[in-house]
């Protein structure tokens, strides 16, 4: 065991996943304050969205900090394959340049992951068995099987000379998940009664009464569902969610129908549980081109696009443009997946297609065909009972998911509670914890194949772009700085008569100019083109005057 | 009453809100097929969303169908006053110059929009009573009063010599509406009696099992949650829903608060709702600087923003900007209202921004703050019993719910159900309905003040460069086609290596040309910079060159 110093102190850093959905990424730190070592747990992404980050795919957060100090990086460590949890290792990877440790099924999606950014071969993921233990430095690690919504789901107990910490990662308390390991409570009481520093907890349903419910619950009413259909089915869903899958695949099986894969993630992840030892009992897949030829009432799709995803297979269903699978009038889509807010339009559009052709929708609204994977306020509560941590530092969650679980960790007697933000930097230990530091903290954007700093305002740019359009203003100077040619105007987004407005102010100021200066000039054509298009449009183009010298 | 000639026949058209929400817009002609008389039943608008129409404000039918023989159009009738059934009427009026026909408090809200936009000289809104009855050529129509979330909402029974049209406009069935009058079923009734050709009817809801339930309840809950509340309250909701305001009111009363209403809207709610006779107990309201100095526990605000508008009442409120307004910890806000999709986001990111303020929420999902105006199913199945129509055409929502809609009008044994699309020109009568054409339709987008056919692409072209920015290149050629100065490159939303790259290309295909033809170079041009921003980025920006001659 790691011997402490003095000086010793054990801090705990969110750099994503506090006050927002998705980007999970938090530090741990032990040493000197001028010398700790560091490990991550989780580095997860956020998916872009068109109304607010605009050609942004993916966010991740700016670990400048530890990117600064990455000799001092001991590890990443992934407590399940969730995107939100593992989407950054291979973007951010190359700024820390650390090894990667996971459970198996975890580490073969990571591998696949850094596969795909050239990676694989410069990055060493090392597997944990599941259940298994691992040392990093001062940190000595307990991986604690829990349930969720995917294989493998690991609870953390973080050991230090100081104290130990609970880390859940996504968990909920499924009792009878189906496939992969139950929640191992006899270890989560055990390590409550060595006494638990903090319990840095999932927040996303502190807000919802009750439990979560768990997938065999899902199963039945998918097996019954299925049975009484007629015509083709097809089930959307999260392809994460392998039990899930065994389940559809099941209720194919005993409807006698055949199941077809479509979409690349479905088959990624039936591919990876395999491999990793599960769905050993999983009925062949056929390719979606073999079922096209079968009767209606023998075919099931599983497929991926639940979210509305416009290049996901449903949509493309949903469009009547898919190249192997059609759906008729008589035919039915299950929804076997929730609303990740933002998605409500893209879904209601994919679904409003479907129903315009006839074809039957069974939802959450209407069927017990999705249970969350996230704890309710009854298992945040029980957890509370098995870890009794001395303190609550819920993460993972919007803030009022935060706030709200801050507020039950209290009532159920936990004597300290901290809502944390992005960047801000607690001491755990020793002494009472408390914030000490805020360290540099934000978002990156994965923006086309380049990484871009938020700060940047790239996106923000074309934000703006996207409201009131771009004109350019394009003028040529002679080397004395004399107007040579006449004014050209682009505006793009923007109506035409704006536009012509636009250059008759331009040629007005041209006309009028007394200064000698071309860059006074250009300022000033800048300003009259600006505000012609808002007297002639009602808004402000971000405007740029182009100097041509000739 | 108008005489039936051999040719006539009665025709229904949408325009608008059928297979959407919003943007209401169906007309009803009637006479021989080259010289039907047209009246416009409502005439809404959709507010655009800024992932989808960036930087246009509201979106409205095309209806240069009727424009282009408006002057057989005979009014444009509203059935109530909410912004998807009126909000286009002073837009669109320019282009039809009809008389405008509404019961007194629609009248009033749709003379104050007239006022804006400086059409109220030009526009004849005359007053329909409630309960009233107005001929318009061959149309005579009946104002029966039904209930929603809004004064005075009606049901049209639309008499022509060929039957009767029941058109329902918005409507739920509140038992105690609690102001204006209830439903007056005695009427419904009497017209299914008289026999029904055709039942246009709301489809919101028809997804939903049961009954939407009624104001009373609300007020109840109300009264009890405000009772119990310490600190200042904010109550937000849609300031339409005169009922609703007064339940607050009087919930703060019975409190011992004072009442602020925060927000344009509001106060324009409550004048429109006073001056036309409703509201007599209505407690007067404080400005809200006069209720900043009272003690926490004696005041209520009354807010706009329900919807997280960025510009309304609580969004700044909750970013602790509001001029006037401010909440602390242990305030409370309550949210009488739905999530209107497409709104989760926004409405998140402001209760996010109150609970890491300290300020409790209470919403929806936790307390029975709101009841939706639209009908359940149980509602739908009794006016289908009250109307008993031979056909049933739902409109008012998205296709999904009007093809669960007609398929309840089915299985209530209605002879025949269609589902209309905008642009879908249906014969009524004479013999079975029938879709006989399809006349141009679409949208039009208030893009700042101007008019635009969406077909124009403005906001798609926009939309496309929030995505992937755009690209100048600017040349500068001589009288004879000869490039005269260096080119210069501008990049707007599009990183700084990205545009270097694309300088480089732009040099060499300059530097290569043998072409003497000044287009086909810059063709050749914008071809290579787009594939150069391609090759350092991923994303192929909109790429435009200017060209200069001197």
């Amino acid at each position: 065991m790691h011997k402490r110093a003095p000086q010793d102190e054990l801090v705990f850093l969110p750099l994503g996943g506090s006050g927002e959905i998705g980007m999970n990424f938090n530090a741990y730190g032990f040493g000197p304050e001028n010398d700790r070592q560091w490990i991550i747990v989780d580095c997860g992404v956020l998916f872009g969205r068109e109304g607010h980050t605009p050609g942004v795919d993916l966010i991740m957060p700016d670990i400048r900090f530890l990117a600064e100090q990455r000799q001092n990086v001991l590890g990443i460590v992934a407590t399940h394959a969730h995107e939100d949890h593992i989407g950054a290792i291979a973007p951010l990877w190359p700024s820390l340049r650390c090894p990667v440790y996971a459970t198996p099924f975890t580490a073969r999606l990571i591998t696949g992951k850094l596969d795909e950014a050239g990676l694989a071969s410069k990055v060493k993921v090392k597997e944990v068995p599941v259940g298994g233990s691992l040392t990093l430095g001062p940190f000595q690690l307990d991986f604690i099987s829990i349930t969720h919504s995917i294989l493998e789901p690991n609870l953390l107990a973080i050991r230090t000379p100081l104290g130990v910490v609970a880390h859940t990662g996504d968990w909920k308390i499924d009792p009878d998940p189906l496939l992969g390991e139950e929640t191992d409570t006899a270890a989560l009481e055990k390590l409550g009664d060595e006494g638990v520093l903090a319990l840095v907890c999932d927040s996303t349903n502190a807000l919802v009464p009750g439990s979560s419910g768990s997938e065999a619950t899902v199963r039945k009413e998918l097996a019954e569902l299925v049975a009484t259909l007629k015509g083709r089915v097809a089930v959307t869903g999260f392809a994460s969610n392998v039990a899930r899958l065994d389940s559809v695949a099941r209720a194919a099986k005993s409807a006698g129908r055949r199941v077809a894969l479509v979409g690349r993630s479905m088959q990624k992840m039936v591919a990876a549980a395999r491999e990793t030892g599960y769905l050993k009992d999983f009925p062949p897949v056929l390719d979606e081109t073999e079922v096209a030829d079968l009767p209606a009432h023998k075919v099931l799709y599983l497929c991926t696009g639940s979210q509305g995803e416009p290049r996901a297979a449903l949509a493309r269903i949903a469009d009547d443009s898919h190249p192997n699978v059609e759906l008729r009038e008589g035919d039915t889509v299950i929804f076997s997946s929730r609303v990740i807010p933002g998605n409500e339009l893209a879904i209601a559009d994919i679904q409003n297609k479907l129903a315009a052709r006839g074809i039957a929708l069974l939802t959450v609204d209407d069927h017990h065909v999705h249970v969350s994977g996230h704890p309710c306020r009854d298992e945040l509560s029980q957890m509370y009972r098995w870890i009794r941590p001395k303190l609550a530092l819920p993460v993972h969650g919007e803030m009022r998911h935060q706030v709200a679980h801050a507020e039950l960790a209290r009532q159920l007697q936990v004597p300290q509670a901290m809502v944390p933000e992005n960047g801000q930097l607690f001491r755990l230990a020793p002494g009472r914890p408390v914030l000490i530091d805020e360290v540099p903290s934000g978002r990156v954007h994965m923006d086309g194949r380049v990484l871009v700093g938020e700060g940047a305002g790239l996106a923000k740019d074309r934000r703006a772009m996207a409201f009131a359009g771009l004109l350019v203003v394009s003028l040529v100077v002679d080397h004395k700085g004399r107007i040579a040619a006449p004014p050209t105007v682009l505006g793009e987004g923007i109506p035409e008569p704006v536009e012509e407005a636009v250059l008759k102010a331009v040629e007005a100021t041209i006309d009028g100019n007394k200064r000698s200066d071309i860059d006074d000039l250009a300022e000033n054509v800048r300003k009259a083109a600006r505000r012609a298009a808002h007297d002639a449009w009602g808004k402000k183009p971000i405007t740029r005057v182009l100097v041509n010298e000739i």
